[in-house]
């Protein structure tokens, strides 16, 4: 790995164990293997190296969730597969986590990915429930963008309740709950 | 207000807006006009104070969510009750925020009362749930304990969600979204 790559490695490393507020410049020039001087030779700082590191994590989220979503099966189906995918759950979401670092919800050029990816995530599974409720599928009376909202929610939320737990379990408690009412409507 | 009680007040406040690892005994000092002297003769240190702090965060929770859910109305009407009470929605939840804490997560005395509250908090709605589904109000087919951290779930993320939009809507929009769930199981 070239020396900017292994720093925005580092720092999405960093930011996902210990978040923005808790990472320090030297913390990322450390776990990179990478002096002062070679920093600050390729980033501004560190916001230029978070938001780098953000916007390689939102992509490779979304391109992760589009190949589930776009692929076969009804929009129940597509749906149940993007909650119940390999996750590591007592890490939680790299993205979500963001939105409790009050610098990063300080700053607009930070907080802009974070935004756009949820904004991104809860339009598309709208539209696969869209796409159902005019296939006749189950959840024909519901309304898409609500329920994407919900959707999204008790993933952002089951991480939550997770790593209170210190256990996988109640996240996967939360997707059970929202299946089982989704399967019924 | 006594020192003691400025003190944990204003850890209370600090660590809703900061977390723990961005809130400095320096600051909570300042912010609750006491000395370093005074605040190490009443508390051992930041640890101990957020202790304090945590711990009355999540009694007033309970008492506010006891009150709800033990009111009048099916259990439909008291989880909807819950979920549409009046809330800072971009402040977040102060427990829910601690989850993102590594050093919170890290500390057994720490991370206590924090899965103690979500504990009970998913114990208490499952209860609700399952009295409703004794008295044969809707959703009698659910699992009590799985839609309770369903419901749970979705507050936790819906403040993600609301942060990362900088606006209350997504919030609203995933609460509507699993009541509408709710209604129609």
């Amino acid at each position: 790995m070239s020396t900017p790559d292994r720093l925005i490695e580092s720092t999405r490393e960093l930011l996902w164990e210990r978040g923005y507020v808790g990472t320090s410049p030297r913390a990322i020039q450390q776990r990179a293997g990478a002096g002062q001087g070679s920093m600050y030779h390729h980033f501004s700082g560190k916001p230029d190296l978070a938001l780098a590191a953000i916007g390689r994590t939102a992509g490779e989220m979304r391109a992760g969730v589009e190949e589930i979503l776009s692929g076969p099966g009804t929009a129940a189906e597509r749906v149940s597969a993007y909650l119940r995918r390999e996750r590591e759950v007592l890490r939680g979401c790299p993205i979500g986590r963001l939105t409790q670092d009050p610098e990063v919800m300080a700053d607009p050029m930070l907080r802009g990915p974070v935004e756009e990816t949820f904004a991104w995530l809860r339009d598309r599974l709208a539209a696969v429930l869209a796409e159902g409720r005019e296939r006749g599928e189950t959840g024909a009376g519901l309304d898409p963008a609500a329920t994407a909202s919900a959707v999204v929610a008790v993933l952002q939320g089951g991480y939550v309740l997770a790593r209170a737990a210190a256990s996988p379990e109640p996240f996967h408690q939360a997707v059970d709950g929202l299946l089982a009412l989704l399967s019924r409507s």
